[in-house]
């Protein structure tokens, strides 16, 4: 070792090093590009800075002041060099009386820390059974891919939850948008839910559904 | 080659080749033995047989005497041959007006094919749209992944539907067996639901639920 | 939850659903895009419509009348939807006398269920047992991944067969067509299978192979 | 549909439920058994309760009044249902003067949230290039899996972190624990590190190694 | 960082390191446990020395006085340490006239160097191409995953071949074995391969299969 | 069987055949279109040719003259083959006294074997156990993925590695360039390293680094 040139192992070394290695460490998402199955293409690595693998805003709460519940998304549109990465986060707030409706992530578990106030949260398993609890500051609960879950307000200040998934794409389906936001005739839906038909129609004329 | 003498050839190849390849070609499950994270433990392959291979069954219509419609499954509890080898199987029998109300299969794309009668099926997706259409005998219909989907008669004679899975453990969550079979509150599932209270205690009542 | 303006709260969550999860419920194949590693580039979600999810024409029989057996595909060539979602279909008719002779799918378990009439079906394992059994209409048989399998129609009648496979890119390697179909030098060839030469131009001749 | 007796149906369908997905909607490990390739066998379904998917202790900072930084591991040891979900989480704390010393996590992307405080966090790439950036209070980064990567107070107080990683079991490889803390030969030790043999001596005297 | 004391972090941080990542970084294969469909159970992680990593007798012909030719093989069962590992190992040598016949890795890509002498390899993809070439010492030829392949000495020396696998579970099919070392009856093998009875029977009588 | 027309079989077989399959087989890259998260987009299957296939140039040695150590890497820009198929490859050639210093391949397993000469390799585990041991020709030795490991030149003579690793993309990254040959600013590493100030500052001025 004494007697080599790091000069020249050096740079011979490097060379082959970024040639081999660089581009597949990460692959900040190139969001002009089209998606494929297994997400974006990436930008070119000689353009990736640190500010690409830096996201700001989560210390702000979102505003819950129309809606009590409000969701701050760091998922690849908003932080792209997660892309690949399976991982994103959020942050949730809850107003007083604030929920976060039966909803499934339909790729990702999602696990949420209580930064802030107490809530009642639970998820229902394929067995039927509804696991929910209320948790306080510094706890965790875990909601299991694919199981539709749900977070409520249980105090009387408002709540800070940290968010975290399995994948950079995890998903969303609001139970009450699938069912209630669109033009999925009533009659046909009555037969497939069991629900009634004025029940529906209340619930269309809320979330802004048709038929 | 001429001057090789195959019949040791055969006998050390074979060795060989049993030893190296035979388990994992496939791994008919021990039912009776713990399942793991990916499935069940393997049968020791000297005591399979073609039969484990077979499943007879799927020729004759499930019993729709009662509840209009009937599923015969052939996932790996009833067909241990399909542990580990990423497919499942299904019959669906519908007597007029059967209905298979809303469900997931967390872990599967199911397809469809109409073998007799004319049904209308749909899914919604997490964009909240509504994919639905009437299909008669010989349509094929895709239901993508943890998606929810349903299937109804649509015609005025028996249908009879040939279900296959991505997966040899598609998983299922029928939506009223979710929300009405178990026992969540009601007051905490009208708040994350918007449904009416009344609503659901109705539905309770038909499901079997409480609370 | 009785204070929240729905209409509001419907739109922006509508948008945060749309934005984070609908592209990957499904990537509906662009066939007039390069096949990447993983599959097609995906059509934009905004052109996708119920129809791209039905696939009509497993009703019909396959044309018999040359070759005694028909094959009707239903891969992301002819039905784009299944890119990326994990399966494929196919139907598969034999008049009498019809066979499938032994063939590979180097991507996929295959299931079969036989729907019309009686077939002697079979596959060799590494260990080079051949599993083989006559099965009647509404018998159901497994392939597992990448073995080399047969399908014969047994019986007097013709016979309908319903395939699905674990990949939407299963992957067809016929054995004959492997062997004789090709320019593979007939010296080769006999060297590294152990066929006699005159077979072997005998069965160029027929498959069209040469050398 | 209105005819069909809802009870008949509950029990029926519900014993075809839990036979076909509950298993596999989680799997809470069981940590007496040995761990296989995958994870830990599964605790049986009927023992878990919702306290399975509740972890409570990531409201209290951990001890840094030896070592000015802490670490609260919530992986599957501490917290079984995440076996197989593909999620784990930590809390750091970090007093004034802290630092994590460079260490890498072979099996998982890291990302971190400052919850109060401010932190000087970076990570090596395969190409060399040092991406480092000082984060204050609602800024989240992330490290590429198994890149080395640190994290230093950079404030005059105290920091608190939050942790998720992409693995329920990410591993962690400190590198002066790797260099200085084994019976690694100190002369094989410098000509695999070009490390001088002094430095390496004093740090093993420091880190509890040999050799 | 000069006031932290190294002894107390090197044992805490010991604990935990120990704890959360040692079992998975390797999972040498306890060969006495039964298989599972991912591989087999780990030996303690505390039994583990450095010769569960090392391998010898790569450096000795095998013995090709009988047949031309000869396979060491280095996969789990030889070398549990591959097991998860996702790579396996064998020497191949052939004698002057030495033939691999045509066979698969159903779970696997090959690489093959040649070390000393000449061969002829090659493959047959699924488009029935045979891409097949003359390979002097120092060559590497790659044949993808499933398809059937051979290698013959092409020279008048002795041949020695390294091969790696890109699975620590190849698999192993060889067509003639497959074909006639077993029970298949000739009638149907006749039916499924278009070859002549009286070729089958006499492969069958030198490679000892029945029926 | 004996009245098919083997002809139009062929034919028409043959064009379901290519349609279905030849695409996946393999998917040699086309270098010049942009890398996505799982490597290079493909070559048209009909412009492949047996030469893709096979890569010359492992039987010379590279030049250890300078460094007294070389790398002759086959990975997918040398051997754009092995683009998805899950396997790399390379040369080591070491002059007396050549030593690879410790570094990592953050995808892959890599396995050596000695062809000539007498290696000392080792690995360090994530519980900080050095795994390492002197080698003679023919000696296998596998370093499990991610962990740093390294191989000095442990005899008289010069020595010749062949490498195989478990991914098309192994990754490098070598920790002295990592640590000394960037623009990582000296206050911070000796924070994050626990090295002298010195140490770093004379490596770096050997590897290239400032700050």
């Amino acid at each position: 070792m004494r007697m080599i040139s790091p000069i020249i192992f050096t740079i011979s070394l490097l060379l082959s090093s970024a040639c081999h290695a660089a581009v597949q460490d990460f692959c900040v998402a190139d969001l002009t590009a089209p998606q494929s199955l297994v997400g974006y293409p990436c930008k070119k690595p000689e353009t990736v800075t640190v500010n690409d693998f830096v996201y700001s805003g989560l210390g702000v709460a979102g505003n819950t002041s129309k809606l009590k519940v409000a969701v701050t998304w760091v998922t690849v549109p908003e932080f792209p060099a997660l892309n690949g990465l399976g991982i994103s986060l959020a942050r949730a707030d809850l107003a007083v009386g604030g929920v976060f409706p039966i909803h499934t992530h339909p790729r990702a578990t999602e696990a949420i820390i209580v930064l802030e106030g107490k809530v009642t949260a639970g998820f229902i398993s394929s067995a039927n059974t509804v696991y929910y609890k209320t948790l306080k500051q510094g706890d965790a609960m875990i909601f299991p891919q694919g199981l539709p879950h749900f977070v409520v307000n249980a105090g009387a200040t408002p709540v800070q939850v940290f968010v975290s998934f399995s994948s950079a794409s995890p998903g969303l389906q609001v139970l009450d948008y699938a069912l209630f936001s669109n033009d999925f005739p009533s009659e046909l839906e009555a037969a497939t839910t069991f629900l009634d038909i004025p029940q529906i129609k209340k619930l269309k004329a809320f979330f802004g559904g048709t038929g």
